[in-house]
């Protein structure tokens, strides 16, 4: 993608009216824009951040057997009354201009919608045990809006759900998907942290978080760093600096964390609100168990800057990058650079790179101060001076070291 | 993608709640369910339709330089105020569970959302022209929702929103954007009829509509068959069997159609709106000129199931259709068969085919029916009296015809 045809701009200052990091720096980075409190635009490159974490996440719901759906925003009041959670307080009322009462809520979770679907195809222990997924806008009247990503009023979403047999089958899916978890969390870049926590309002079980460290996170795990022990501190009864009760060696520790999945156990709670049941071999009528399991896919995005990120912009894994490459040409107008930064641009693209150009007319120092804002793994610039030497200027984001090559050689390395 | 692990079903009888041809097919195939009026999920197989004719337009957008991006479906009044447009019927209201007053309309087109995010990045004639595309819900509170994804409440859409120097720039990338559309529409085996249209609430010259022929449809164009004149009836001066005013010889017909796509000129409307200007080469600061170009993604998928039936189900073309291939294993449970369909299925899915695995445990007949309704292009049978022969079953959902061949065979034909 050549950078003249991007229509947005990287901005010299942070906004005046974000304070997260990650809004900061997407925002300068022309990731994002924020349109309200908690609700923005996924700019062209922030969308191909968002497509490349919805890949990742799409490979390894479909590796543990999931299938994609996609359900609808609009969740009828009827779905909500049935289950009780029509007056929870993030609710948003959706309602006609000449309507007095509101028709529909703005789904922020789909266990009724798709539990309500699998009552209409669900009867025997034949069509067990299933998963369904998809990645959707949810949203959430969330008071305090204030971390850009990490908590929107509208926000995307990977949610599953799995109907099984008996709390056995859902067990052994719910240790399928904790693993394909933590998998999806690592090719983003992140190191998770699997935490217990409270069993929330439709689980007599505990539930499990994805937290991952950071300064800015806005839960506390209590951790210990020797055997992984977690917990959620609301529902922990241990204390920073006491001895770990599950390794007996290892010395908790309190930190701030950003939780970016969680998985819940629900038992029967949905099935039995909308008389989902199967019959078993034996013809006994029973309730079908299920587990519902989500990651956002923004907040992954936030939680990578407000984790991958120095003092000049951010500094993306591989895997999420908005490219592999950026090329910046360097100098002035002449035809003769024009043509091989072209050449080049060419050259990487035939080969299957993904390249951000920066093919515009502006300054030396404007170019890398962007390319350092925005991130991308592997800074390619072609100058007067590469071009003498048939070579171009190669600088990873994350080292200080710059390396000259041949272009072909570049292309090598890559694959 | 095997047959057995699809949660749906599906359905002997048409449901009885729809009245529309596709809304009947695509929930008695499994590909749709109804949640609520003019508000549908996507299941599986419809989910893998609506993907491939996404694809389809995001390939054509890329080609006419559209740039991807996601704007909110959340639109907060001040964007709407600016337009006048807060107040319009088809707009839904989106409250918090305690506000007296909805802060948010959802979104049913983004001309305000963009234009306003447009005018912080544009300010001279080098940032421009420029296009941007996305795929979102939107949200239009229907009065008469009854055609199944013809005309829905809550419905996919691509818009594409383009930005100018002028009146001429914007009628040269309208031309394109016309030409892309008719390839969109020819790829997922339809044929356009380009209609000019009322000018709307928010332009002076005609829009135009993309216009596919079909006794379901809403609209009526005069239509001569001969030049491909044709205006939607509602402005029209001309009457079915007057002569054509353009080629003199054709004779006029009213037609039925459905209008998948549309066009708009917008000139200045949002630009002024928003204070989108930009300074030209002379110095001049000048209003933006904008065009906006709209499909409905659901509503092209209802359009293939209209054209594209036959008494037994759907005939999907292969552009679009969920999967290339649907393979039937038909017989006993013998392992043997079992065996070699499973060979045969990942033999296929090896070669880089699109398989639909009807592994179930089900009979010849339903198997047989089911493929009919669901309508995948090619059906290959595997059974007893194939396998003595090594070979396969094929046949061609629109045709009679029957063939024996070696799946090397059919693998070749395939590519």
């Amino acid at each position: 993608m050549r950078q003249s045809e991007l229509f947005t701009k990287t901005l010299k200052d942070d906004p005046k009216d974000e304070v997260s990091v990650n809004a900061k720096l997407l925002t300068r980075g022309g990731f994002v824009y924020k349109n309200s409190a908690g609700v923005y635009t996924f700019l062209p490159l922030g969308w191909r951040v968002i497509q490349k974490i919805a890949q990742i996440i799409r490979e390894e719901m479909n590796a543990i057997g999931g299938v994609e759906l996609f359900m609808p925003a609009l969740v009828e009041k009827k779905y909500l009354d049935a289950s009780g959670r029509w007056d929870v307080p993030i609710g948003f009322d959706v309602k006609g201009k000449k309507e007095k009462n509101p028709g529909f809520a703005l789904g922020w979770t789909h266990e009724e919608v798709l539990t309500e679907i699998a009552s209409k195809y669900v009867s025997s222990y034949q069509d067990l045990p299933f998963a369904a997924y998809q990645f959707q806008t949810k949203f959430r009247n969330e008071p305090r809006a204030k971390s850009g990503l990490l908590r929107g009023r509208e926000f995307m979403m990977k949610d599953l759900y799995s109907f099984h047999e008996s709390e056995e089958d859902l067990s052994r899916y719910y240790e399928e998907v904790k693993k394909a978890y933590l998998k999806i969390i690592n090719r983003c870049g992140l190191k998770a942290i699997y935490t217990t926590a409270a069993g929330g309002d439709f689980t007599v079980s505990n539930t499990h978080e994805f937290q991952v460290e950071a300064e800015a996170g806005e839960d506390e795990v209590i951790l210990c760093r020797l055997c992984n022990f977690a917990e959620n501190k609301e529902i922990s009864k241990e204390k920073a600096g006491g001895k770990c009760p599950k390794c007996k060696a290892g010395v908790l520790e309190k930190i701030n964390a950003i939780e970016v999945g969680n998985i819940f156990p629900l038992g029967t709670k949905y099935s039995e609100a909308f008389n989902l049941k199967f019959k078993e071999k034996s013809g006994e009528s029973k309730y079908v168990v299920m587990g519902s399991y989500g990651i956002g896919v923004g907040r992954v995005m936030g939680t990578i800057v407000e984790v991958w990120n120095d003092e000049k912009g951010i500094v993306w894994p591989d895997s999420v990058a908005p490219a592999d490459v950026h090329l910046l040409m360097i100098g002035g107008q002449e035809k003769e650079l024009q043509k091989a930064a072209d050449d080049t641009y060419n050259k990487l693209v035939k080969a299957g790179v993904d390249v951000l150009y920066d093919d515009r007319g502006t300054s030396a120092g404007e170019k890398l101060f962007d390319a350092d804002l925005i991130g991308i793994p592997l800074r390619v610039v072609i100058s007067e001076k590469t071009m003498v030497q048939e070579k171009v200027e190669v600088k990873e984001r994350s080292k200080k070291e710059v390396k000259l090559m041949k272009v072909e050689e570049l292309i090598k390395s890559l694959k």
